[in-house]
């Protein structure tokens, strides 16, 4: 997803109460890349809580505050609400985190804008609130006897959300092990590997792991690179002439 | 993923600085059904603030306290490590959390036990710690200007990581090279090799190959299977037997 498409999307918290949250939910914001945060609350916020979240600064300061959610998705082309299932009988269709962010993302293709509604963390939405929402996203959790209800916590429900919208870009992100050794390399290896195998009395005393085709198998299964080649040769060797008497 | 295979995934904790981050990670694995969670600390670790975390009672009342990365993954096939990339010279290969996952899924679906590494909130894993794992996922963030590299929550990072584990039913195929060795057996093929190396020479003669976390990323680079780890520890035994003067 593009920075212009993230900019299409919008979170908007209905009455959050506790500003270590809306902190939290600012700073998971600000590490995926989305910046519009908009607050539905009766009261005041305390911004000024907020504020101190780590990186979050500038989402925080941008945050719109709303007296209703009607006003806070007026210019949204999608609204989806949150929702912990189970907690009372749906009237929308519900999908789960990854289906949603497919049809997200369908969404964002076109000129849409994007709202997502996350409740408060005691009660989430509420019937009302939940009326303005096209359909609902639940986060796939485990059932426990011992709890009424699953609910996460607020700021990692945002994050884990938003890691699914960004989720994904490409797999390999750096290197490492690098360029497979060649064909002859290994042989090479195999080579030097039986030598010392046999100057140090292995073969003798295992003849068993010791035919050729299983001694290059067990180097195969090394998977080497082409850097470590010359490593384990170099190590190889260095038995060799010290097994051989210096 | 059944709950069989959340039972073969062990979170592990080192140097985690703040209590409440140790309560929103056990929350954050309880609510998506993982319960093995282990801490390495040099110093006491602060349990009773973390015991406060709604929901994650049983998690926290079942954490290990390890001395130390290499006892705390002793019994896990895969040691994956994460890192917010570009922090260091990476000697590792690295993959996004989705691509990761997959991974992570593959070893389940055989007998493995996977170890997911998280370091201290300020630094991360640090080289030493890094050099036990066999590779390392990072979940793709934004690149910000002003920040000097991108860094997530702790209990967040946690979420979105475990998130990722459950998100996608029958979605591996399984298949592979056979059960890994675990992280104990590579530790000890590890400690012979070192122990040829010095007697051979190769220590002396080569020794800008021969750190500690040098050999041992060699050696996790080998991929070591179960049935093998004990062929290539008579191998080295044998040398060393032999050079020590039969």
């Amino acid at each position: 997803m593009g920075s212009e498409e993230l900019d299409r999307v919008v979170m908007v918290l209905v009455r959050a109460r506790n500003p270590n949250n809306i902190g939290a939910v600012a700073r998971a914001m600000h590490d995926f890349g989305f910046r519009h945060l908009r607050i539905v609350n009766e009261y005041e916020v305390p911004f000024e809580t907020a504020r101190s979240a780590v990186d979050a600064s500038a989402v925080v300061a941008g945050a719109v505050v709303f007296a209703g959610v009607a006003e806070a998705v007026a210019d949204c082309t999608l609204v989806v609400g949150t929702t912990a299932v189970g907690e009372r009988a749906l009237q929308h269709p519900v999908y789960a985190l990854a289906k949603a962010g497919e049809k997200i993302g369908a969404e964002l293709m076109g000129e849409g804008r994007v709202a997502l509604l996350f409740g408060s963390e005691k009660t989430g939405l509420s019937n009302d609130e939940l009326s303005h929402c096209h359909w609902l996203l639940t986060i796939p959790m485990q059932e426990h006897e011992d709890v009424r209800h699953p609910s996460m916590n607020l700021g990692q429900a945002v994050a884990v959300c938003l890691y699914e919208l960004v989720r994904g870009e490409g797999s390999v992100v750096a290197g490492g092990a690098g360029a497979s050794a060649s064909a002859g390399e290994v042989e090479r290896l195999t080579a030097l590997l039986t030598e010392m195998m046999e100057e140090t009395g292995y073969t003798k005393r295992h003849p068993a792991n010791c035919d050729e085709a299983q001694i290059r198998r067990l180097v195969l299964r090394m998977g080497v690179s082409a850097s470590d080649a010359p490593v384990w040769m170099g190590i190889v060797r260095q038995v060799l002439w010290k097994v051989r008497g210096e």
